[in-house]
């Protein structure tokens, strides 16, 4: 057990092109953070949130962080209680896990303070009573990666069935978030409750082909398979310059490119730096034209997960 | 090159449960024979068929290998010519991907005969020629694995991108074909063209785990994973007996129990002989309280495909 515990938990892409609400993909930064103490008057307290210009309630049953630790103590000792400091580090609404990263960062902290009687995969479902909250399903695409660090499976809800898939080293992520802000329930929203069997049935091929060229290292198999025909198309429509934006990845020498999350956040693979160097900027040029701001991101998969900082 | 080849082509579980169209896995057997040779006379001609019960045709356009053979000098060597035997040493019909074994071996002996001009993955198009005549649709998860050996994926079908995936050793597949006929066409005629969403993502994230749970022989993994919720349900009513032979299956023992192909033939996995051979005795004793004339076929995941036969 320690009396003060700090640590950071990473934003992820969660459906990761054309794994709808399953697959999801950790990465270095950005991330929130949470400083958290035990005291001695049962509960949760948030004492301070920073980073979120002013948009996120200080009651911890208002907060996902501060849900996800009430969810662990139930299970664990009540006897005490746990105050902490939220920084959000990362921006809200923008398909990067946010609410996930907050959520991951509360169990992770509250496991560490009180001697880790959990395990990470253990911890994912007191994460996600946090992540609930937020996004209003329960979908792990996004606590899964945050929590358990590199490409994730969350197969089914009830049980949950969390494997890790592995990735090619050399694997890098280029991310851009384009400053507009959607509604991660308006981007569920536009998606249709029936699908075409053939459509699906390219998706789990999709889906089977991913999986399979990252267990391979077959890169060429994850650039023809990370192709989502179901949700992007629709997706697409609420993200300012998304055709541009992914021409743009693809003649930089993307293996691939898809909406991050809900998006706007978007995210192409490579397998070399200065590839990716390259289409970050060919991105960042899109939006530029458009008069668009927006931030990049460049990252390899993050196999670590949440971890302890030293203050 | 060789003047006169006989080869053998493996039988394969198409779908493999969750993987509707795109998975499939080879079999040691059953299987189908050709013995073909070359003659100065271009064109290709049956010279005779066994096992068929007179139920093939013996014009080369008429026969799933004919064609097979005919595509391959297509875009090889149309000054000579190929004749052959063919030996069915399997059930028409049973889920087994038979007209599939027949298009390969064709196919396989041909290119063997020419002095090996195609890899195995460039016959596959020539074999699905044969396929597409006998089976009326261009789906490969049979071709697939009968001609690359091993657990495959068919992902898409324009272009053609075929890709194996590990398995592990200790696999071991039972299946029971009881002797009852389905037609392939009923078969898909009863699978609806839409699907819900929820239903789809559930099973896409299936396909995640069994290819996941293969690559890393996490038995448990694969197991839950090999869930089909949306062909299955359709296609059990067409088996007398299904529920009563999965049941029959999973208490012995079986990590999962699924159609192969579209049935009758049923399949199920485990990791070691001994419950394989109680799977097998249980599903037996299923068929035999019902009345029905049965076969169990033994196997391990077949490495090597389609393979010489020195006669």
């Amino acid at each position: 057990m320690s009396d003060r515990v700090k640590a950071f938990a990473p934003a992820s892409i969660g459906n990761v092109g054309c794994g709808f609400d399953v697959l999801g993909l950790c990465l270095e930064a950005p991330g929130d953070e949470i400083e958290a103490w035990l005291t001695d008057e049962p509960g949760v307290k948030i004492n301070s949130i920073t980073g979120d210009d002013g948009r996120l309630s200080l009651e911890a049953e208002k907060n996902t962080a501060g849900i996800a630790i009430a969810s662990f103590l139930s299970v664990t000792d009540q006897s005490k209680g746990v105050t902490f400091d939220l920084h959000k580090k990362m921006p809200f609404g923008s398909g990067l896990g946010s609410s996930a990263a907050s959520a991951v960062a509360g169990a992770f902290v509250a496991n560490e303070l009180f001697g880790r009687p959990l395990t990470r995969q253990e911890l994912i479902v007191h994460a996600l009573e946090g992540e609930k909250f937020a996004s209003k399903s329960a979908h792990a695409d996004n606590v899964a990666p945050s929590m358990m660090g590199g490409f994730t499976l969350a197969r089914g809800e009830e049980p949950f069935d969390v494997a890790t898939i592995p990735v090619p080293a050399e694997l890098r992520i280029v991310l851009i978030y384009p400053h507009v802000e959607i509604n991660t329930s308006d981007a569920r929203g536009i998606i249709p409750t029936e699908v075409p069997l053939k459509k699906a049935i390219r998706q789990w091929g999709n889906v089977a082909g991913l999986v399979t060229g990252m267990a391979k290292s077959d890169f060429g198999l994850i650039g023809r398979s990370l192709e989502d025909v179901l949700i992007e198309p629709h997706r697409a429509k609420l993200i300012p310059g998304f055709e541009e934006l992914k021409a743009a990845a693809l003649d930089s020498g993307a293996l691939a490119f898809s909406i991050s999350g809900s998006g706007p956040t978007c995210f192409a693979l490579t397998y070399n730096e200065h590839l990716a160097q390259a289409i970050g900027t060919a991105m960042g040029n899109v939006m530029k034209s458009k008069g668009i701001d927006y931030t990049l991101y460049h990252s390899k998969v993050n196999q670590e997960g949440p971890k302890i900082l030293t203050s």
